[in-house]
């Protein structure tokens, strides 16, 4: 398996992904490669001031960098030499399975767009998250923020995507598909929520348990969570406060350690022709080194044929 | 001052509604009066029974409950002996200066609607609810739940009413009024998002300092947290979820008990011609109790009037 890594993505970037790389490199296994996407100069000299070899990386140099706030569309097509460009590019002839990057989450998705594509189908890709429960499993949430303004039937895919996900990385059984809203009862909701309902009742492609409410969010009573993008991206966000809190009121708990985005891992672009995955601006080297190994799971699931299979 | 209780209202009505009357009363001076609506003859058979005498209640007997499975607007218009349709009718006749209901949040409304009636220019009443900010002091946020579909220019309106909330009640000068999305920039959000950031950029009505995230709820960048219904009642209810959690993990803290719905008191109905205030269906005698107190704030900060002069 080989697993591309963008480098220069990041507010901490290439120093942090360097680390993270190394940190993974680590638990990797050898038949594992890590392709180190990047200023190949720059990282031959990070990895040496850490003490590590060469040994298990593949170094493709890039010479641009795509900024975060460089118009995605504009950027991704003009900066023909940037690490997300040529990670891209490697990802479409099947030079790396899968490609995790913390830089811009704008150009990583044109340039999901314009190269590996939609799988036909599909009317939005969407970004997934996953939700610690209490009971120490996790939740799939989605969408968490690529498509704030949702269409019913985008929702109901998006029990398919949540539900292929919840099977095949976290090996759940018929998981529990749940749709964020506002009361428990069919009636409820807003006019999006309330169309979804309908279409996701009775469904035979997904086991709809029914309507969750925000109290629900950490209990078992669901696998995936189903919102749309603006609703997802504050949950998400809100989600990520039970750490920050604790930390500010000097609370040590395992499980409020696990709202730390460190262990997050990135996010997993679902619904598109290949594995990609799109990490927090902030990554740390912890962060990275997490998301590299949520690259192989997801690698590992090799979701997007059994996406293609089920919109055939 | 003449505070009126529905008795009937709630999960535990009326012995949780009698047991809070109570535990106001030991803290509310003798020129405040308690109007208990309810059964006469089981509310004094209560208050015996708690050892309590009627000294500072007033009882105003009714016969028939609304109950939480009703049709709202049915319910409120055929039971004209119940204690949420007797309750509007003191309100409306000035017998009572503010009224507050656990029971039906949706015969609450109505009965709001075809007696006090929204204030006129309002679009469309909001309830609002208290978020414990880690600083020690309270956000405002709304709208919780009434609204799950909102326009721009409802969203610009309840700028206001949390911006006048927020003065009168919690006694912060010039509030300052966040937008709820999903990216700090101003053209972030959804359609909804996006266009109300126009309305309320440069507004004179209230303080707007722009768009706040998911991470930002509890911290101390806003007073007022503007978003439509649907969104709110998720946040509102995630943010319940910390105090639930920190007691599943047994950790004891000051600021996560404040999530303790118990301490809420109740989410008052802003933009009608009189004080409304809506308590959780599952209120237990303390929540009753804090739902009585806070309903007194309510009265004391006389908003209806000061938000009439505003859309006049």
């Amino acid at each position: 398996m080989r697993i591309g890594l963008d480098v220069m993505g990041g507010d901490y970037a290439p120093d942090a992904a360097v680390s993270g790389a190394i940190l993974a490199r680590q638990v990797l296994p050898d038949n594992i490669t890590l392709v180190l996407i990047g200023d190949k100069a720059r990282i031959e000299e990070l990895l040496k001031a850490k003490g590590s070899t060469s040994a298990g990386y593949e170094i493709i140099h890039s010479s641009e960098v795509i900024e975060m706030n460089d118009h995605p569309a504009k950027a991704f097509s003009q900066k023909t030499q940037s690490s997300i460009f040529i990670g891209y590019q490697l990802l479409l002839s099947g030079k790396i399975d899968g490609f995790a990057s913390a830089g811009s989450t704008g150009a990583m998705m044109v340039g999901a767009m314009y190269t590996v594509k939609s799988i036909p189908g599909i009317i939005r890709p969407s970004i997934a998250a996953s939700i610690p429960k209490i009971n120490g499993q996790s939740a799939v949430l989605l969408d968490v923020g690529l498509n704030p303004d949702c269409k019913p039937d985008i929702l109901y895919q998006y029990g398919i995507l949540g539900s292929l996900y919840s099977e095949f990385v976290y090996k759940i059984q018929k998981p529990r598909v749940g749709l964020l809203n506002i009361g428990s009862e069919e009636e409820k909701g807003n006019i999006l929520t309330k169309a979804a309902f309908q279409l996701m009742k009775g469904s035979s492609d997904f086991n709809f348990v029914g309507n969750i409410e925000g109290t629900d969010i950490f209990d078992d009573n669901v696998d995936v969570i189903v919102c749309d993008g603006f609703v997802g991206n504050i949950v998400l966000k809100q989600a990520e406060t039970l750490y920050k809190l604790s930390c500010e009121r000097k609370i040590k708990d395992e499980y409020f350690d696990r709202f730390n985005y460190e262990n997050y891992g990135g996010t997993p672009v679902l619904g598109i022709n290949s594995n990609v995955i799109i990490g927090h601006g902030v990554s740390n080297d912890i962060a990275i080194k997490n998301m590299i190994l949520h690259t192989r799971d997801v690698i590992n699931a090799n979701l997007p044929p059994k996406i293609s299979e089920f919109f055939k």
